[in-house]
């Protein structure tokens, strides 16, 4: 029953993230890191077709042939595929032929958890369920990116208003001792592979920020000439600043005399109190450098996790992304979720505002390139 | 009365084009040539908003100043404008927009129509038809790529057929004598800038075939290895093959142990003895080269089309694009044109079956660039 | 005996042009359309290897095997070769290899020509000796080229000074009446294969300069801001001058407040009277529209010739680079001499201070695609 | 006395490994991360003449201003600088000149070592003498892809052989237990800036290979289809084979039924008992996969290392390039040593047969792009 409700909760909630889009959003990819939103509806029900329904579910009939070649997103165990910057062109299937693909897969899979299930495959159908919430935080991200480099910059939603609690003034550290301290997930609950493989480090003792770095900070950092100063870049980031002409966050324009961003609810001031958001690894670094700090490991940011408070934006950390002791990956297609992906990625920690509610953990591990600032990514000092 | 039947008629015909699409084939760019349906009448929309009711018309409410950015396509006399490569990127404005858009204008066009015009607003009204007659030539390549280039193929329509009359079996040329011609525009009636300047030229005496190249003689090229011998081939030409492993013209298929191609009604059997279409000027050259003739010039044609049958597709000739003996730009961004063009395109004499009733004619001078084969292009040979 | 005494005569100067070189200087290529010198000394060596001594000179002995794959340029029927971008990778053959290769080869073709030869393999060894001064152009061309884009900017030589003849004041301009002239080679000398197929053409009446355009001249343009003022330029120049952003002339250089261009002797400030030099297809048509004239056809220029004076510029003119009527290539490698370049690429007539003396002539088609501007070119206006 | 004769040593070194070569072999520059072995040879002079000889030796006159230009290698701090693909594009300064460049430098920095120097500068010499160090093993890499990559394949010396001892046929693996390891330099001698902050790690029990994977081992992986196999790659690895069409290890050819590589003495079949050379990291990470086990740790590696024996290939690593704790960059130029790499690159361990001797040591962090195999690369594993 729970994982019913579960189903059912999470499948309704990517509809909801998608009612405010006219049929021409769901449609289009500005940049190759984007997907377009239609893509994203048919992806998460093509897992549920492709890892469940087909294999498992006895008479079961396929939707459409062909939609294994447009919607399988990376899977090279499943056959061919799209190539990732054709997505937005495509116009068909039509949004509507998506949502009734949409209503085929769930009502099969309404009768096929009404089925004894095995252990394996119910933990296969959460495992779906986690995939489609990260397409969830997903389809906030790129939904802002298609509404937020449309020359208009209509707005998303009236009502869609996060708020922020405004931080203390100054800036308390928490002072972390040296020692052993535990790694990874420990529990009965959903994790991921690249979560597990519990294990000891050694930590020397450091101090975290109770907080994020806020846009105020930030901009004292912008107009002390931040980002005309290699000095606090990594040569990669510099060519990265002068290559794409940064001056400023993603979604940042000065208009009339001051700084304001695009946001859900179209261009609007900033506001100095809000948490920092939308910024690269490379801006990361640069800024702490900067504040003479660095940014927290990903070990020593889950050591103090339990004593922060977080889940506003995702936090680089100074981790790459790589396999903890043991890990392995599963056989077959599943196998390919993560560990594929563990070279040239950095760590992120934490969660954000567009983060599914109870989807984050204190072990949960998201990374990507340290060039992309789509996602709604922040900042944490460490020293 | 006249215009503003022709106006009504031609606006009409551009959304009885679009007819049969889904919303979501309105917004997508394959490829940078290719531009969305719904920029194309967003676009010669904005051509008669633009250079008709904003001068013209006192009292015009402009629609949307944001359109100006959004639908100039390369004036740069009327300011910037999104880059080609973007169009495929903008949901917004959305179908239903641009079709309010159109309205408004079409609304605003009918009453300018009613008062007294001059002969310069007349002529700039009926440029701006013949404007929009080009762009509906467009409509339906580009609809044939986006649909044809979409892994479901979907059909366009069940009823559009062209039916072709099968050439006789030998191919009779018509020998022209050698001696003096006139060239170009004569007479009252709408033509390009590019078409005026009427001159003589002398041409040697030449023969030209009656009728285009069939898809089966054109297979007979392919199955003598056609594509990989480079003797036939211009250097350029060569290279593209190789780059783009060009193997048959576009849209062709080899399904099933036979050449299909795409049609309006999806995928079907070459049928061979329908000219053949959607070649680049290379593959023109070189199946003129392995049959031991060449095309012909753009006066050679124009000299002799009178006495040949013309129409199904736009014949590529061995002219560039140049500009005739007196050409003069328009002041202003009317002046842009044409003349800017005139470099590295080849000229196409002709019209196709897509091209509007009545918008070609004999001195029509088309032009592309030699690798482009989404219009509907073939081969006549001459010698 | 003549032949032989043109032989030795044509092969020396091609040593006699490099003599000036540095070692290094044989060796690099700064872009795709230089070539290094000691690739120029190679190649032109292998043309005569290639096409005479192997199959032709019984018992000759092959330098090295290798030396085909690294000296073909660009015909396909003798086999694999080296791409073009590659050339300045290759430190081997040594420049020292390469002069013993030349020795090599022009002694078997000192023994080669000494015995009875046949009409055809005489007009080879000619063709070979006007492909090796074309050859000869491209020397200097490129070693301009290397020097002239080296920081230290080294002088060539102390002594090369080419004088120019002040040209009048006032431009006056030939009247040419309209009427039939024959245009194409015609004569025993020897000539290109583009050149044959002497023609009758139709000319209008025109008027030509009788003068090249100055330094002065087209200072006065770019001073009224004729590289910002997009009416000017084809949209495919436009295009160049933004994205190359193009202020002046090739080897131009504001320095000290005033302009200066690198030359023979390193940087000079721009003598005033001087033909203006290195200027791209763009640069040409802008300023002739500058001006509210145009470019003459290279029918006109080779009508006319006779009555001007040229040779110390290659002259844009305003026709594409096509097939005269009955071209046709030679079988064999001979024929990929210039049919496959019959596209995309615009014709100059006259020659330069560096074309070596006697290799122009009134009927020669030289062709270069339009953005390009290393070679010695310049403006001669029509109206 | 001792610092001098350091001094003598590393200068005659760095000319003794270019002895082989012929002039044009310092110039060309076939791919990016290659540089012309000139340019190594003046790079490392500029050094001394820019952090040692200008700002501390009174009365020192600078052989060329603008060597500075052409010599920066990325020091920002320190100015403009030719862009690192233009390096081939020099043919001037000539070798001559940088071997009088080299002398110049070199007799000042006799005099400059006579003289009482303080603990700062000797170090700050120290530091270029390892820097050049860095750039002899350079030199040997970019002049094996030099000559490697020439048609001709000429060797650079009959007598330069590295013999390598032929592993045991067993792989016996070293068992390392769980607990606390020191990291990180200690001592007196010399280090790079990476290399401090000595700190402690805790490490599970892992066992690693006392001896490196040999070519006949990865050949199993090849003839096992460990190139077409995606399942053991990297998303971003299985990319670069795909783009690159990567088939075996740099160097490698398969010529007359066997698979040979180039090597110092030309092309010569693979022995199967040598060590693996040659090998990017993604190569690396599958090898280790298909063989069911993974690389270690740059830790894992270092606190291994007093027992195993090393040397023969930089090893890589399953640790990405980061700071270690209490990491900070020298203030000035000299600070952009290191730091400023730190992200997307791995780690390597150990050193190669083409590293200076006494240069390499237990705790050197090498570092390169996943994708890099001209380096002496090889496989240690791990589990």
């Amino acid at each position: 029953m729970q994982l019913k409700n579960d189903f059912n909760t999470v499948r309704k909630r990517s509809m909801h993230i998608c009612a405010p889009l006219k049929t021409e959003d769901y449609v289009v990819q500005p940049v190759v890191d984007v997907s377009p939103p239609k893509w994203h509806l048919g992806h998460t029900t093509w897992f549920f077709e492709t890892f469940l329904l087909k294999p498992h579910f006895p008479g079961y009939k396929e939707f459409d042939p062909n939609y294994n070649f447009v919607f399988n997103s990376y899977y090279e165990t499943v056959g061919a595929r799209v190539i990732r910057t054709d997505r937005g062109n495509l116009s068909r299937p039509a949004v509507e032929d998506i949502m009734r693909y949409r209503e085929h897969v769930d009502k099969a899979m309404q009768s096929f958890l009404d089925t004894a299930l095995s252990d394996e495959i119910r933990a296969l159908i959460v495992l779906g369920l986690n995939h489609e919430e990260q397409h969830q935080e997903l389809l906030y991200t790129d939904i802002k990116y298609i509404l937020g480099h449309n020359p208009l910059m209509p707005a998303y939603s009236d009502t869609a208003v996060t708020s922020y609690t405004a931080p203390a003034t100054e800036q308390p550290f928490l002072q972390m001792p040296a020692g052993l301290y535990e790694i990874g997930y420990k529990g009965d609950g959903f994790c991921f592979d690249n979560e597990l493989g519990r294990h000891t480090v050694y930590l020397q003792d450091y101090q975290i920020s109770t907080r994020l770095v806020s846009n105020a900070e930030y901009l004292e950092f912008m107009e002390a000439g931040g980002y005309s100063d290699f000095r606090h870049w990594h040569a990669e980031g510099w060519d990265w600043v002068k290559r794409e002409q940064v001056k400023a966050p993603l979604y940042w324009h000065f208009v009339d005399g001051q700084w304001q961003h695009y946001t859900w609810q179209g261009l609007q001031p900033v506001a100095g109190d809000d948490p920092l958001c939308h910024i690269s690894y490379y801006e990361a670094t640069a800024y702490a450098s900067w504040k003479g700090m660095r940014l927290p490991t990903e070990f020593e940011w889950e050591a103090a996790a339990p004593k922060l408070s977080w889940g506003q934006r995702w936090e680089w950390t100074e981790s790459a992304y790589l396999p903890y002791p043991g890990f392995t990956k599963a056989p077959g297609a599943i196998g390919e979720y993560n560990g594929k992906f563990m070279v040239s990625q950095m760590v992120l920690r934490g969660g954000s505002e567009v983060t599914p509610p109870n989807h984050s953990r204190l072990t949960y591990r998201n990374f990507f390139h340290p060039s992309l600032r789509w996602q709604f990514t922040g900042i944490r000092l460490a020293k």
